[in-house]
């Protein structure tokens, strides 16, 4: 079988640590311990968060404008995936002995003229009074919106359309290669009026993109891997119980609070409806588990199970 | 033929600009245009310097504490893999419509036992006074050493054994796709008590990297571009003059003063002579030309010429 992967941030880092580079390189050991019984058996393709990590990047980047004028997102993403690309290649390379692993950079298309552009809302970076992010806005060039009772630079989030490496990335599989690609959903490109591609400041969801990727490489599965064990009926209620198994119909007419579980879900129901196989969400460390079929929560097409590829 | 084509770090930054994303990215599609005319006649690997970028970097994750410990030179060396890796392979696409082109995170092996672990001799960062400089070096195991008037942080630059990439680059390549990979001389891994792979502080040269790389894939030629059109016999002299053709023999037995040439003398000669085939250092606009036999200084492993793969 041939399975995406998305791992949550917090694979990488968990709430509350510190982004040193020791902690989260230990974090991604044991993410590719986790991973590993399914890259032995399967066709695996391996993207991953990376909103602290841009984050951190970025405001070291603005921090001292002696050095350089700060970076773009699209550049800042890409640094991003070298440096999370570079964790996974190599404990993924300790953690399978003898198998060839492949990081490869990767560009996320998204169109010119997503409503994303004109209306950003994905908040990166720190907090500020009004009165300094009103500066910062003018300064930069940046957008600003309230959040909470602080103030945040907000960049666009658009959809993305397709990844621009793809048919590498299904070569590599083909030779057997378990391949790490689009972090951070992949650095946003647009095609401009040229033809040409160009980065743009923006940043896209990492489970839409890992949908988009599964769709795109015919997958048999996408596993959206994150800190908690399921998705929860009646999450922060007294009857709240875990989710074992439902489809995307049931899920699209479940009220959620909002916070990270959203795009998971979104990213999960699209891939379930479009291709017919199955989706999951679930811990990071019960990775093997949910293929199996044992854990996690299992979106299929239907109230049937197992389903149509016979997982 | 199989090429590798080591770019060097004034083709994505000239002497005195200042590491502006914008100004790099300009530099990289003159570099791509420059390229794309071998792309489209052989198989290309092209790798890249990383100095003034790795050097920003590690200022920037140095400066601010409170955001992260400062990053080891690995994980900075991965960075601008993914922050250049991104630039060329946007400007390589755009340059060669339809052609697949792959950005490849690349590890180079180096002896844990390489005697520049006791002796680190790359400068890196910026300048401080004694006491400065004797302080980070008590405060951040830093090892600092004098340079002319001020002291500086140095790092090991042990020499390159294997990448551990090279067979996905040689599937890649046997694709049709143009490779970008190793950037920076590779991200510095050496194998561990345990046989895995572990990064090191250190920094590789990119052009003995280059030639490393150049024999483990067999090329037919390896071509080290930089800012300038020749070597030059007696440089500095009023009788300087360009060298067109000549051996690694006639290299080695001549005296270049100190400077960037020589592990860019150094790694062409090692090259030719392991692989009886050619090297040029030339200027990356002269690029086709230099292939062409009419620009650069061609080294061949003996006087005759053309050389033994035609060329």
């Amino acid at each position: 079988m041939r399975i995406v992967v998305a791992l949550g941030g917090n694979a990488l880092l968990q709430r509350g640590e510190k982004p040193d580079a020791a902690t989260q390189r230990a974090n991604v050991t044991l993410a590719a311990a986790a991973l590993a019984p399914l890259a032995e058996k399967h066709q695996l393709i391996i993207t991953h968060g990376n909103g602290p990590q841009v984050g951190v990047l970025a405001l070291e980047s603005a921090n001292d404008t002696r050095l350089s004028a700060p970076y773009p997102f699209d550049t800042l993403g890409a640094e991003t995936q070298g440096m999370i690309g570079y964790w996974l290649l190599q404990a993924l390379q300790n953690a399978l002995p003898g198998r060839q692993v492949a990081a490869l950079l990767g560009q996320t298309l998204v169109s010119a003229d997503d409503p994303a552009f004109d209306n950003p809302t994905k908040f990166v970076g720190e907090v500020y009074d009004e009165i300094t992010a009103a500066t910062l806005a003018a300064d930069r060039g940046w957008t600003v919106k309230p959040d909470g009772l602080h103030w945040r630079r907000v960049v666009p989030s658009p959809k993305p359309q397709h990844l621009v490496e793809s048919r590498l990335i299904r070569l590599l599989l083909a030779n057997e290669a378990v391949v790490v690609c689009a972090g951070g959903g992949g650095v946003p490109v647009i095609r401009n009026t040229d033809g040409k591609l160009e980065g743009v400041e923006a940043v896209i969801d990492k489970d839409l993109t890992a949908a988009m990727l599964a769709d795109v490489l015919e997958a048999d599965a996408l596993l959206i891997l994150t800190d908690v064990p399921n998705v929860m009926r009646d999450f922060g209620t007294v009857g709240a119980s875990p989710i074992a198994h439902t489809t995307p119909y049931e899920l699209r007419n479940t009220q959620f609070p909002p916070g990270s579980m959203g795009p998971k879900i979104e990213a999960a129901c699209r891939f379930v409806e479009t291709t017919g196989t199955m989706a999951a969400i679930g811990q990071l460390v019960d990775a093997e588990k949910i293929l199996g079929g044992t854990a996690g929560t299992i979106i299929t097409p239907g109230a049937a199970w197992p389903n149509p590829r016979g997982l």
